[in-house]
């Protein structure tokens, strides 16, 4: 099941900018505080380093993503998600555009 | 006044992506039924066309920008907003990211 939208949120009007643009996203707050973020990987090759843990959810496109730690490529597809560790890392590669929620805790 | 945050939104979860990534947005929809987006520009010479009437927000960084039918480029910095005709265009240049709120109609 795929996640199109979200309601009852506060969205951030100023994107952030990562690896010079090739990830885009909004931070989303819900009314308990929550507090997410959806956004876009372009085709690339990257690297992200997480400070909370984090969950990854595709909601459009795709990726392969290596966790830190391990030496095997999965896929991600809409509906799919994945976990990372707080204080850890993954490699991520789209060929075409990944779109995600970023679940943080 | 910049605005910094919009609430009590529904936010679509897939980004748009346009001009190659050098555009991305995300569509967010009020309880009225109300669309916008909010979306960042990166650094690009861009021409964007109109469908409907657009008021863009400056919400950070910045923007010149050009309506067509002028030949004056105007400067657009943090709150400040400027109006696009429907079935129209504008050239944007951007250097550092300009990001915005896209009001329509």
């Amino acid at each position: 099941m795929t996640t199109t939208e979200i309601s009852g949120v506060t969205v951030a009007t100023q994107a952030s900018v990562y690896f010079d643009g090739k990830c885009i996203s909004h931070g989303i707050t819900f009314a308990d505080g929550t507090k997410k973020s959806v956004g876009v990987v372009l085709p690339a090759s990257l690297t992200f380093n997480t400070g909370a843990p984090e969950i990854m959810e595709c909601v459009a496109g795709g990726c392969e993503y290596k966790l830190k730690g391990t030496d095997v490529w999965l896929t991600s597809a809409p509906g799919d998600k994945f976990s990372i560790p707080g204080n850890s890392s993954f490699d991520i590669r789209v060929t075409e555009a990944y779109h995600y929620i970023c679940h943080f805790g």
